[in-house]
């Protein structure tokens, strides 16, 4: 039974995934500022949108201060994960953390942590942050779970239950990564290219009618992901093309967290995203010279500010 | 006997063209806008930084209210040129026109538009435009011009040695090719990057110590560029990477045009500079990845405005 869910990093995903879980369960959630906990605790949390849901939820910066959940859901964007998983370590042991984020590699992160039981993640979910407590739920799409390392499967699905048990859309596999690598082919060629150009995920990134088209440069990008894939063994779960067509022909243009980002002049996941498949490809001894240029120029324009 | 000099086109490079030879020539100048002309013809026009200078000019937006000159300088935008030559077309037979622009393929274009003899010319002199009479000289480098055609090598001289006698800095060469082809290989490298990344040409377009550094793009950019060089024969006049490393140690880093206009969200350079060389390396056969991966990100910034 699980009865009580900590979210640990109330962004748009943490917050979607508090906001609904919050219907079938307790849930607590860890932030990274005071004033967003003080927001929660004092306001709940408001998800407008695909679904629409008012929930209370219990806040705080600091684990001890949160009663000891069942399920950790670690939703943090990449540069929050280390300080997130140096506030958990110590905390909550006998809990199942499951990872949420973008690229690869959080879960070797969280191992190096703490001893709990681990399941990895990945959500095509997206919303827009409207305030610390109103999230807007965009795209309702899947968030997909598998076993990581010796955890029992049947734990993984239990989890998977609660969260369509919630009313998000969930699916549990016995092998995540092609998942895990059908999501970070198609990140690391849609969010650099939005991160560079200014567009949202439009059409633009499926033209190939006319030679210069952008779709060329997409295209040329989930080329070189898809070989790296392959040389690491891996079968991708969904063709990252198709996922990129897909993705344009839906009525309104998604805007890339790493747009969002450039926009705000924060850092980017480049290194997370890009910086994995890079290291992934030197690995492999794969060449990727498209993606090493578009890395370039994101830390290029991360070091104009 | 040079008398008078039109100057087509008074952005920066034409302003610092025009307030030099009127020490010691006529010069007249040929605006776009009827406001430009006026303000020109009003106040005059100002010359700052590495030269000071307040120079007398008669300014219009139509050839037949400007007397005949002896040489046109042709120095608009690439967008420019068209219209500029338009409206040039059936005036000032007896001219020399002397074109100096970005990129490649200005020459055809001025033939098309009329019988003139034509003068190559490629400048690496820059400023910043304070205002519509004033414009501050920043870089007191170099003007190149060659022949176009049959015209003989002693009038290329004769425009030198004018320019020089009006305290700039100019050489006339037998063939401009190999000048023309390295500053475009220059330009294509360093001009997309900058505005891609929202960097000036500063230190990190020569950082090439890191695995990741800027560096490294810069410099595929330009092997690319030296292959499709190579392959249409030119031998480049200097060598585009010392260029990019010599102007990166210069005091101040320059701010390139395409930075300038992405920043005021105006249409860029980008298929004259790096369309000269896309055209040029599928002439001959030669892959450009890189190249084609900035154009197409700096057409997407174009389409995102």
């Amino acid at each position: 039974m699980i009865e009580r869910v900590c979210i640990v990093g109330a962004g748009v995903i943490g917050s979607l995934f508090a906001g609904h879980l919050a219907s079938v369960c307790e849930v607590t959630v860890l932030t990274r500022r005071r004033e967003h906990a003080e927001a929660l605790n004092r306001e709940g949390l408001r998800i407008t949108g695909r679904s629409e849901r008012q929930a209370r939820v219990r806040a705080a910066t600091d684990p001890s201060e949160l009663p000891e959940p069942d399920v950790v859901i670690v939703a943090t964007k990449a540069s929050g994960l280390r300080p997130a998983l140096e506030a958990l370590s110590g905390h909550y042991p006998r809990a199942t953390v499951v990872t949420v984020l973008n690229g690869l590699g959080a879960e070797e992160m969280v191992r190096e942590h703490g001893d709990w039981q681990i399941v990895s993640g990945v959500t095509f979910m997206s919303g827009t942050r409207h305030s610390d407590t109103h999230v807007e739920y965009i795209l309702d799409t899947e968030t997909w779970l598998g076993p990581y390392e010796d955890i029992p499967f049947e734990r993984v699905r239990e989890i998977a239950e609660l969260l369509e048990s919630a009313g998000l859309k969930v699916e549990a596999l016995p092998d995540l990564r092609p998942a895990q690598w059908s999501k970070l082919v198609f990140n690391a060629a849609v969010n650099p290219v939005a991160a560079l150009t200014g567009l949202p995920h439009d059409w633009h990134f499926a033209a190939e009618e006319d030679p210069f088209d952008l779709g060329h440069l997409v295209h040329g990008l989930i080329d070189e992901g898809k070989a790296v894939a392959a040389s690491a063994g891996i079968e991708l779960h969904d063709d990252p093309w198709e996922m990129n067509v897909l993705a344009t022909r839906r009525g309104s243009a998604h805007y890339p967290s790493m747009l969002e980002d450039v926009e705000a002049r924060r850092p980017t996941e480049i290194d997370l995203i890009t910086g994995s498949l890079l290291r992934e490809a030197e690995r492999h001894g794969v060449p990727v010279p498209l993606h090493a240029a578009v890395h370039a120029l994101v830390k290029g324009k991360e070091a104009s500010w």
